[in-house]
């Protein structure tokens, strides 16, 4: 049954050759790649808006400036991550990047950062898209979570335990719906405003406040906001090793291709939204109110929710893409459970998959799908990491020592700057908006990743053995073997455990713990007639506790036998033909067997016992 | 840290000899005994006007007339249930009675009514009294199934667990305290109509409608949810034991009592519902209603609310006495799971209580907190327990021919009849509106106490051994054991598993599962060098699996081994000094554990390997 139902859902085992690497057209690696960064185009313009539009202050006029700031570093960014293309650095992104060319502990802070931005990008993506679909269709309202948790757990979650090729089509359109259908958007809405058939902006909301302190800060808190628009921007410089040859070259061009059209909707909308003054409201996108404005209710306008919220799905199966193969390297070096790096049966990281879909899960049920609460925990990381890959690109250039290596250092250089600033006004900023979250994230990560490394690093030293030691354990005197069977009256069951403790050791002890003097004395009878050749010792039990007195009397002897020797006792276990019945055989032991284990040379083994009927 | 919170939550445990019988005076177990009943004047009338207050039909004025049929009927049952005071049958009520008795299935049935009684008694009483809170205080509307469940899970659960004696005081003053401002109450009410200070039943309300078959259905249905009054009134005669010498007497004095005091107070109630013209309404119990006409807001309005509220959560109490003891006697006889049997530490059963308190806080959960929808479910159940009780009565009578045994017989014949026309009553008039949840509940309950019967006598059966068939066992040819251990490469815990394995069998193989061919022949060569002195298996997995090689090779063993042979798998875990540590192993042997468990004569022995850091 279950095997079955795996089958269906998640395919038939792969062999260790199934593994094969693919190469991508540039058309294709665009669509695939860029998928994360484009899509912040449904999100991004909003938070700066959500940021400006305060009640009663009207810096409405200012988003145009954030929005222009925003481009800016935009070209920065793309400048410097076409150098980390160059660079190739292969699979693990700023993390490998950081451990070859700087030292762990910025590493793995870059491996904290981007373990939350993969994460916060699958809950916000997912949630994003589906806030572009009720905007569509308002009446899912109430259905919101739900249906995040649906597309998170069903859809992404099962295709990529799955295991879907990065090159398969399915990929590839949304992302090219979404951008012809905003650049369809964009044209026609400046059509629109130019030849004055749109409304205008009223005047009074592009009167800008007075410049003060606080003017600032919101300023700055928007700019940080709207930084969450370049998420993803690392992507192609991450997937370096699927392009066609010449490998670099193509990734470069792809990269400038993809920031382009970034660079192009992001200006576009920004400039719509004001123009048509749209201000944000509840449960209805600004891209929505936008289209809306743009085209009616027409089938354009719900192709381009649908576009919008397929192309926010597919950036959030990016992340399924990045944080497994991340979490297994990070397992291969020792800083998180070795088990997520275990390709399953399918090759893909099944554990890390899983663990992704449950923190992404549990982001979203945590803050009720309520997108910008996300947001605001969202840019810092991807800054971070940013400035930790530029950083490390510098090294590796002065390293290196290629040709024009200075001018590719000092590009890089800036960048790490750049992005270092932009991490300090967001984390500045937006520390008290949720910032704080992830600045004690980030530590707690580093921390949990090196006492990781530690138990790793511990247990391998205690495991390990020289030739020598091997030889002088095999040489050490044999143990004896003390064997304890816990027993009720004569049974079936008590024979068969007899014959294979018998088999075991001549030295065997059975225990009856009894809750009534009057029973115990009658067992003690029997046993004394049927003689099965082996001690019985009773132990009465007045508080009617049947585990306690075991545990004592295995303690004890504990105390008695020598070093070399061990005690194992012997634990029957009925196994039932229904699996309601096991329903009624009391779980004794199973407590038993989990508090014995605990102690030292102490060996439990479940003898089983196949009821017939 | 668990064995303390244990402590403090829960008591010390108790030793087999501090379990006492006590001996009660009326004026106690009068108010232990009947908070059941009396507290049922809480929702009973209120039950009736709901399916009497229809829109459109003006039925209001029946409610008189269905009031004096539920006070004859509770007469009737009231006279009844003497009987069964005299008869002394001690505890588990009518299944013990229908038992000793009838026979098994009349008992059976009872057990299934009184078991859905006890559950829906705790549900009922416990939403009662929380709506009396909350009539009093509507503030706490939005919180009603959060208090349902604290009262239920802190208060009753934690309370009974610890193993309260039931002559506490705390018992007595609620009933007490609910009695006398529920008389005061009535005649104040009384004093006002009579005087006319109180508004005067407008004309048309009393209007009654021309009788017919419409009319009919609903006044029987409204009957039915009136009988909902008379739960509990059996609870004294489960009780005999603990009365004071002459102990059938005076439970009988004390049950005459309690009937007087049930029939004074609904039909004080009913007559002021009706006089003041009183509907129901939502998240406003009618007595609620009632006592604000009467009192206003004032401070006897609120110790009536409290007092209200107390006597349905000690009422619920009731069933904490009665469907453990149920359980454990159901356990003794096989029809319940074992443990269900058995005192826990302060000598409560532990385990039915937790039943119990799962069951309704499941039921309060499923439904809200929604009482009608839980009543619609309730009366069915004690009426068919009462009928099974009086029918198992006059079968004693006829039995046990004491004085005036025929008088007896034709009481208890004719409480039969009539209470089993009420059940047919109930069960047709209701049918629709959830009783036929528990006609389904019943038959089902009964297929699972024959079928966990049939088990355990079936288990018995296997497990029973003739002296002859021990001595024939013991005979048997000493069987070999071959012992299989799974191995990395060596290392400490190898040698570790290896030493045990060599102290209980010179059979031993190591297996070793590869999914990486290279890596594979490696370990093959170490052992060769290293030579422990053990056959070394290597077996290729090229999907990657681990456990399911292990598992063919068990079954490739087992086909080939002698029948007394057993194998031996011995599955090293290890013991990490933090917790947390424990998440970084696998849990490979545990899976292969619960997997090889199923196979006939395949012991699995767990090696503890204690890591030191």
């Amino acid at each position: 049954m279950y095997r079955q139902l795996r089958k269906l859902f998640i395919g038939r085992p792969l062999h260790n050759r199934e593994l094969t690497a693919e190469h991508l057209p540039k058309w294709k690696a665009l669509s695939i790649f860029s998928s994360d960064a484009l899509s912040s185009v449904g999100y991004g313009p909003e938070q700066i808006a959500i940021t400006l539009a305060v009640p009663g202050l009207l810096l409405y006029g200012y988003i145009g400036y954030v929005a222009a700031a925003i481009l800016v570093l935009l070209a920065i960014v793309t400048i410097s991550y076409v150098q980390v293309s160059r660079a190739n650095p292969g699979g693990g992104g700023s993390y490998a990047v950081a451990k070859n060319n700087i030292g762990e502990f910025p590493a793995l802070v870059a491996a904290a950062a981007l373990f939350a931005d993969y994460t916060l990008t699958v809950a916000v993506s997912v949630s994003s898209g589906t806030e572009a679909l009720i905007s569509a269709f308002p009446d899912l309202l109430h259905a919101e979570v739900t249906i995040d948790l649906f597309v998170l757990f069903t859809i992404l979650m099962l295709v990529n335990l799955r295991g879907v090729r990065e090159s398969s089509n399915v990929f590839v359109f949304p992302t090219y719906f979404f951008v012809i259908s905003m650049f369809i958007l964009i044209l026609t809405g400046a059509y629109q405003a130019f030849t004055g058939t749109a409304p205008v902006i009223p005047a009074e909301s592009t009167t800008k406040q007075p410049f003060d302190w606080l003017v600032i800060v919101l300023l700055l808190r928007a700019f940080a906001s709207g930084c969450s628009s370049m998420t993803g921007v690392e992507a192609i410089s991450n997937g370096v090793p699927m392009f066609k040859q010449p490998q670099a070259e193509n990734a470069i061009k792809t990269t400038f291709l993809m920031a382009g059209m970034l660079a192009v909707m992001l200006a576009g909308t920004t400039f719509l939204i004001l123009h048509n003054h749209i201000l944000p409201q509840e449960n209805v996108t600004m891209l929505s109110r936008l289209a809306e404005e743009t085209f009616g209710r027409g089938w354009m306008y719900y192709f381009l929710q649908l576009a919008t919220m397929l192309v926010l799905y597919l950036a959030a199966n990016t992340s399924y893409n990045g944080l497994p193969l991340l979490l297994s390297i990070l397992a291969r070096d020792g800083y998180m459970p070795r088990y997520l790096g275990i390709r399953g049966e399918r090759l893909s990281f099944s554990n890390g998959i899983i663990l992704l879909s449950l923190s992404a899960g549990a982001l979203i049920a945590g803050f009720g799908g309520n997108v910008e609460h996300l947001i605001s925990l969202y840019a810092i990381g991807v800054f971070l990491s940013f400035t930790i890959a530029q950083t490390a690109l510098v090294i590796h250039w002065r390293r290196e020592k290629g040709p024009s290596w200075k001018l590719r250092a000092i590009i890089n250089a800036c960048g790490a700057v750049i992005t270092g600033i932009v991490v300090l006004i967001i984390a500045i900023s937006k520390f008290f908006l949720g910032a704080w979250i992830v600045l004690l994230f980030i530590p707690a990560m580093i921390y949990i990743f090196k006492a990781i490394k530690q138990h790793y690093t511990d247990m391998a030293e205690q495991l390990h053995l020289s030739f020598a030691e091997w030889e002088a354990l095999q040489q050490g005197p044999p143990g004896k073997n003390i064997i304890v069977v816990p027993v009720s009256s004569p049974t079936s069951v008590v024979v068969q455990t007899m014959r294979y403790a018998h088999s075991i050791s001549m030295n065997v002890i059975a225990l009856h713990v009894t809750t009534d003097r009057e029973l115990g004395r009658k067992v003690e009878e029997k046993w004394k007639i049927w003689d099965p050749g082996v001690r019985l010792i009773t132990v009465y039990s007045p508080y009617r506790l049947v585990i306690q007195p075991v545990i004592h009397f295995i303690e004890k002897l504990q105390k008695n036998k020598a070093p070399e020797d061990f005690i194992t006792v012997l634990i029957p276990e009925f196994e039932t033909r229904k699996w309601w019945h096991r329903f009624l055989h009391n779980q004794t032991g199973l407590i038993l067997r989990t508090l014995l284990i605990l102690k030292e040379d102490v060996v439990v083994a479940t003898i089983p016992y196949h009821l017939k009927r």
